[in-house]
């Protein structure tokens, strides 16, 4: 079956987009760190719960310092984050033998929103396909999908430990700057992280049992 | 299971959407109809090669005379298909007891392309979810699951018989205003129209029926 790597936050976007995508490639979850806090054993844990193979992958610290110089120069961490996610995924496309490589950006993601053009660059060049199973949900159908297939805890950006690019970026801002930069620099918001996966129903099981 | 209403032209990317949600959801297609052509038989008769429940719904002629207005206006069809598109969206929406609504939008389409404001404009009138599960989508990952799912016809969109929009809108345009305008106004492109879906291997169910 072919593989797919879906970049995973331990959060519930990036745990749908593999829930969507196991049914048809054989799903492996990658979390990117930079080693500054164990983010990659926080995935780890939540990826086991799930269900799914999990790795974890270093990206070079160059990477966030150019993040640093992007939120310093906006004072928002739009390009910043983007910055860092596309890095991600070209970092997954050099891999020898990744053709497909995905993620858990949604419909109404305001960050990270990768730039098209910068996709289809990297698809080109090393020769895979991105996707974002997603891309074309809106909070509904993420709502439907969440409450059926997963218990998420829920929490401001500050208390909830995740794996995703903003905990280390946030770590390095606070050695740089201080911990009040944070809160100046990153608006709070709500973040998820996964606690457990819910049985899918035997009747949902029979009827995908019926194509064979 | 929770039901989803796919909007369906009988072309890959509609098919492909409905086997992308079909995991997840009581698939049902439901293919849209000015009552100019048979599209709907056409739409019918490939439903039920895939396997799935599908109905015909009959779009009012004042959408079809819009569009018309618009493509005059214009020179070309991207605001006419998106109005039918929204037209079509909108009348699902309106069906009692029609939560989510699906189509076959994929990332690289240049139309239709509905615009998120009336995309949201409709799901909170209505309270229904709406999604295109390949608008995350490049066509490195189309291509791939249309090789593995589908087989198909394609061809220029003048010679293959499908049932969308597009079919029925040609028609309208050549009662009114003879066939030559209707190259003057679409330009040709490549269109395909499913023949068959093909059987998914063992693996693939033994993998999906692991979740129990």
């Amino acid at each position: 079956m072919t593989r797919v790597s879906v970049l995973f936050s331990g959060g519930k976007d990036s745990s749908l987009a593999a829930i969507l995508l196991e049914p048809f490639f054989e799903v492996e979850l990658v979390t990117c760190s930079f080693s500054l806090l164990p983010v990659g054993d926080v995935a780890g844990e939540a990826a086991k719960r799930l269900g799914f193979a999990h790795r974890v992958v270093r990206l070079d610290m160059s990477v966030l310092e150019r993040a640093y110089e992007l939120i310093i120069q906006d004072g928002f961490p739009r390009s910043a984050i983007n910055h860092i996610h596309l890095a991600a995924i070209e970092r997954l496309a050099k891999e020898k033998d990744n053709r497909f490589i995905a993620d858990g950006v949604r419909r109404d993601d305001r960050v990270p929103v990768p730039e098209m053009s910068q996709i289809r660059s990297i698809e080109d060049r090393y020769g895979v396909s991105y996707m974002s199973p997603l891309k074309g949900c809106g909070r509904g159908v993420v709502d439907e999908l969440v409450q059926r297939y997963l218990v998420i805890a829920e929490g401001q950006s500050d208390s909830v430990i995740k794996a995703d690019y903003e905990t280390e970026f946030r770590e390095l801002i606070r050695r740089r700057a201080g911990a009040q930069r944070i809160s100046e620099l990153f608006p709070a918001h709500m973040q998820s992280h996964v606690i457990e996966r819910k049985k899918v129903s035997g009747k949902e099981v029979a009827m995908i049992c019926t194509h064979d």
